[in-house]
């Protein structure tokens, strides 16, 4: 299995289906669906939806069957960094290397493309057509599912003591307060709506569970460690600008070498919870090696 | 019956499930539970959770069955008036005579706690216990009509439209587009969601929504002609507001008195909506006459 390819053949569809569910950018107001549209399609590497897809063909689910549900979480995750970029939070000019999406289109629209598209994915997974293929009740739970993981009590959550920490010494339990919910939730429920996609049983179910909750953690610890050590391309963002804003991160609070150590673990938790699975578990496994191995 | 006492009875109801199903402001992140309930409880009046539970008991409906969605729906509204209210919108320092969630708890979190309660409107919609007495397909409907009602092709729609169009000469047609978006969706939305909670057959939810179409437009057009001849008290807001900002409203593009002809009109219409309905519709019927016969 080539991961490379794997990912690429995934962004492909996702990128596709995006297309497909956003609304175009002809259709009134103009400016609001080209806002975002344009954050959606500004470079996101979808490892949120790739994640779900692989975890739902780990299940023996299918690709087709889980792509509203992947575009509906891309959704999600792209106005959060919407939101979080804007003056009032992080107040950042670039992502990705593109300017952010109150640069382009202004402070009031970028407010308001964030919570189109926050309103949006949940207008998708309740949308009939889009899900055809799945049960009322496993839509709903899906549906409860990401708002959980998204909302006051997961990624806003995260985001609201995030901002409350910066430049303040902040103890363990806080940091992983907030990277539990901050990225660790929305990538957990992806995990686990793929597995409801699949119609996955409660051991298969609470398996790839404990993977998104290891491989969650990882890739915040991962990430923490390349904003140290890693180059500008790999991270998509400035080099040392966690710790330019005093934010709290891994390293800053376990030291290099023990926040290396910790990833390592959170990886080897990850790929024993895909024990029970074969092949099918493949493309998971190799993520969290990918994940980790970068950045140790 | 007592209009003012079913309003009371009604707002009430609301405010205790609000009470119950919102976050406590013990809950972490204390201070984004905080400014997520202070808007909540900043005295709104309720109205579209009072139109949809009378809408829901003229159709036969329980008032019970119908409060989560009633409470979701009021999530709703105050999302879009804590980030209508931002210094990058309208810049609004008070609102019904309170400071603004931003200017209470600053920017960011007024951001967040919007963030916040949109995506705790959907989780609650969808959460199983809240839900048991509706089937899983009726939720799902109610689901995709709020969320279609309140994102970039409804509510949200209607305030970039409006935001544009500040200071410029606009015609009619935008106007239009502006109030049946930007208010009437919602409120369309909170009658339809009643009918559908009483389990409503086809020809009923005709009915209520060509009375929830007329009077969505009625309480704009009734609102745009007291920001003119009103007093703040019955406003809730500064009187002329609106011609201070160089905001499109019905009695600056017609005039006051087609404003008012028009009020009448859509009343009228209102009414005659509701004429296969016996008693149980009076509620709905004293309301439109309420929110017109005040500014006429």
């Amino acid at each position: 299995m080539d991961l490379k390819q794997y990912q690429r053949e995934c962004l492909e569809a996702v990128d596709r289906a995006l297309d497909h569910f956003l609304p175009g950018e002809d259709v009134l107001p103009v400016n609001l669906h080209k806002a975002m549209r344009y954050s959606v399609f500004a470079g996101g590497k979808r490892i949120r939806p790739v994640l779900m897809i692989a975890a739902c063909e780990a299940a023996g689910g299918e690709r087709e069957t889980v792509l509203p549900a992947a575009c509906a979480m891309e959704m999600i995750h792209t106005y959060s960094l919407i939101h979080d970029d804007l003056p009032a939070m992080d107040d950042d000019d670039f992502r990705r290397g593109k300017p952010t999406n109150h640069r382009v289109f202004g402070e009031a629209l970028a407010i308001l493309a964030g919570d189109g598209l926050l309103t949006e994915a949940f207008r998708l997974l309740a949308d009939p057509d889009a899900g055809a293929r799945l049960a009322p009740v496993t839509r709903l739970r899906i549906l409860e599912l990401m708002a959980r993981s998204a909302g006051s009590f997961g990624m806003v959550a995260g985001q609201v003591v995030d901002m409350e920490s910066e430049g303040r010494a902040i103890d363990f339990p806080t940091l992983e307060f907030i990277h539990t919910r901050k990225t660790g939730a929305l990538i957990l429920a992806a995990i686990q709506t793929g597995a409801l996609v699949a119609g996955a049983d409660e051991e298969t179910f609470a398996s790839l569970s404990r993977y998104g909750e290891a491989a969650g953690l990882a890739f915040q610890v991962a990430d923490d460690i390349l904003d140290i050590v890693g180059d500008q391309a790999q991270l998509g963002k400035d080099v040392g600008s966690d710790q330019q804003r005093g934010k709290a991160t891994y390293p800053a609070l376990l030291g290099l070498e023990e926040a290396r150590q910790k990833a390592v673990e959170l990886r080897d938790l990850a790929l024993a919870a895909l024990q029970p699975f074969g092949e099918e578990a493949e493309p998971l496994r190799q993520i969290a090696r990918y994940i980790v191995d970068r950045s140790v």
